[in-house]
């Protein structure tokens, strides 16, 4: 198998993640075909020439490809693996940059033998979307998690820490349930809260009127930022990793229930202790 | 009682806020005192002219003044005012800017006639806190609640008026319920939000080890940001504001219960259709 610089990649799904990878990566490798359902996404990553040909179909793209990146939202990977299957006979390395791992590397592991897989995910993201937010610096100093299965090759694994090297992230390992309990707290339950949040204060404002939008400030759209992810790329997120997304609720409606008690018994010296440990902890991430 | 020009300004309490008022007005007025219990704020505010003097006591400070602002966490406003009405003996016109009115207004209604007073609430904040973050900006273009009880005067109301059009902020007037119910659903709710998210990562985080607070990306970031707040500005409004606070924590736990079980159950299309009406929403706010 070859490595980067002289590959052929091929990019499925020019998004905000897709396109800020073709943007990182085209003077680094020997060719990218990018490929994509919406012909305008396209039109722009030719026109910013972060690929060198588009295709809206995999068929035509994928002749000859050396390595395949899957940037579309999960189930549309899990879509894609299974043709992937009967369309490529070249051999040909695959990894995704989905947002669940378990159904992803469960299916990679069962692929025929000259498709080289290995699943991805890298660890950042903005609410916006689409190829026109692309930004090849996405990616920089940024975790990107690798997530090897039973039939990983130590060549195919080489191959992706070449992209996360050139995309100048840095690769951790770990297993896909890991992966999936890990990420449900740190980034799916976040999008319920938001989301939450904005139902919450809906319903408020129902009750009186428009105002309570004019008041929200600045903390109000922070906390609520994510309700404006995706759609499809955050149903397939929670409907892929339903178990670990419900077990993250739990732990944080525990959470929620024990400040809300302390508060209601008016526990003042509790609750200032729980806020503090909550707020070093906070200030340590420093963003 | 003076118009907002010729008036002699006490500003207690140089934090964000307060610091960010005297570097707003401090050209706008005849004269702006500071009282704060930290020195080094007052240097700071002397020093960038914001303030003329500065004093570490209320009794020292507000000789002759012509308007006092209440700057600081909301319980200590309370004690300021019980002070206040002790300490002045000429007319004089009093406005807060704490982030619960009930008690405050209440505590307001009940001065002697010499003091003119009202509640006030600007919408706007940062998670950082201290007259060092002050910015004579922060109000502009927002949204400055003033809160009138049954004392309230015409001339209290326009004088708050001249203030709030001289920093750049627009007024809304409500009363105490009302607002204490609106931000409670808006800023405390998103407050415990974020802590509770915190928390949970931490519980996850034990489970396991400390990379979850390096795959913790943006979308983590913004939504736990408030979680940083001034603690004990935090406190004394989850104490001042309890009931209309456990009330949306209570919405807000309806509507998270409800995507719970939507997701468990896989109903996507009711799922997708709640998502989309709170993205819809969020993306109207655009920010």
């Amino acid at each position: 198998m070859k490595d980067l610089p002289g590959a052929h990649l091929a990019i499925i799904g020019l998004g905000l993640m897709g396109g800020s990878l073709a943007a990182s990566l085209y003077s680094h490798c020997s060719r990218i075909t990018g490929i994509d359902q919406n012909q305008e996404s396209l039109d722009y990553a030719l026109d910013k020439r972060w690929i060198d040909d588009g295709y809206s179909n995999l068929k035509d793209g994928l002749s000859g490809v050396d390595a395949i990146i899957l940037a579309t939202p999960v189930r549309t990977i899990l879509r894609y693996l299974d043709e992937l299957a009967s369309i490529l006979d070249q051999e040909c390395m695959v990894m995704d940059l989905g947002s669940t791992k378990r159904e992803i590397v469960q299916r990679m592991a069962s692929l025929p033998a000259n498709i080289h897989s290995i699943g991805g995910h890298p660890m950042c993201g903005r609410e916006v979307s689409g190829v026109f937010q692309a930004d090849p610096e996405i990616y920089r100093g940024r975790p990107f998690i690798l997530v090897p299965h039973s039939q990983t090759s130590d060549e195919m694994t080489l191959f992706a820490n070449q992209i996360i090297h050139r995309i100048a992230a840095y690769p951790v390992s770990m297993d896909p349930i890991r992966h999936d309990r890990l990420v449900a707290a740190v980034s799916h339950l976040p999008y319920l809260l938001a989301c939450g949040l904005v139902a919450a204060a809906e319903v408020t404002g129902n009750q009186d009127n428009e105002i309570i939008w004019e008041i929200a400030a600045s903390g109000f759209q922070d906390t609520s930022r994510l309700a404006a992810s995706d759609i499809t790329m955050m149903v397939d997120i929670l409907l892929t990793n339903r178990k670990a997304i419900l077990n993250a609720v739990n732990l944080f409606q525990h959470q929620l229930d024990k400040l809300e008690h302390l508060i209601a018994a008016e526990e003042e010296e509790m609750v200032r202790d729980i806020l503090v440990k909550i707020f070093e902890r906070r200030k340590q991430l420093n963003q």
